[in-house]
């Protein structure tokens, strides 16, 4: 499962050479920066609209979708999504947190 | 890198046991869905805002601070992250996807 | 010009009578608050979007959009949009800004 | 209550003279633009919390600081808001618009 970002992360590379007539990535690229903003503008209300709900399906479907089009965004930059996972180690100092979660847990 | 997710996780069910006085996770836990949604509603204001300027350090930054409280969101609703990535996997058909983006670009 | 909130009041409240395929506001009244609340998210998104590119008449625009979804919210839990102005008036102190305001200028 | 956003508008226009130790519109306008965007983002999340909450006291509170920051973007880009409220009356085409609701009552 660990897999599925790398391989979404291809999917939406090759998605550049689709025709966006035939793909829904394709056509995000084609509309550009304003389009793909727009969209996560739009997951995010939903995210929190379903949070504020409660239930969890929604809030599955909608996380997936915000993830998604930030995705789409980072593909569009040419930004490779590793970099956020470094940044996300590096800001919260993932190894040592998990090492003082589990200290704190026994 | 691939762990990132899988260690964050971690740390964020190790900090329902943690002071909400030394923790922001936990702070953030006390506070409550509306805090929490509120903090998700920011981040992707930022993310918008980031985008738009072209920075790509910020989007980097802007998308590791939505990630990150987009999954302590699915902590505080005890939802294993791992039904995000299924759903990815699920909706987007990853696996089919990669071998006919692979066959597009052949 | 300063009763167009007043009259896009009784055009909103005249709309609950109005069949929702005729009718944008009757068709948002219809899909209910979830609804709703994802157009204020996304014009609120579009505001952001338009903000941070600095053209002035995406920004006159954008602003329109929100302010007329946020007559919508008003209108459809039945609640009288002078009451926020009220609350402005209220809460900023209108009057006493404006005597404030007008003697820092003098 | 009418010359409430007329009220307000002169406030922000005489901020503009104010120090930013002294006023918050002034410490908004100092900070710039995105500071102005990130505030309009976090109103927006916070009237579709109170939105789906269905409290009305706070969908009006929440309005209140929407429109209270969208007349600040307004006044920090020199656009006189009158131009929105005109946009409105032209887009929805009220007059008409009120006639027509008034038939449809009738």
């Amino acid at each position: 499962m660990t897999d599925v970002l790398a391989q979404l992360a291809t999917v939406l590379e090759a998605r550049k050479q689709a025709d966006a007539g035939e793909s829904y990535v394709a056509s995000l690229y084609q509309s550009g920066t304003d389009k793909i903003l727009k969209k996560l503008g739009e997951e995010a209300t939903e995210i929190v609209i379903a949070g504020k709900g409660g239930d969890r399906d929604e809030i599955i479907y909608e996380t997936a979708d915000l993830w998604f089009h930030s995705m789409v965004l980072l593909a569009h930059n040419n930004i490779d999504y590793q970099l956020v996972l470094e940044e996300l180690d590096r800001r919260f100092g993932l190894s040592g947190l998990t090492e003082k979660a589990n200290r704190t847990k026994s």
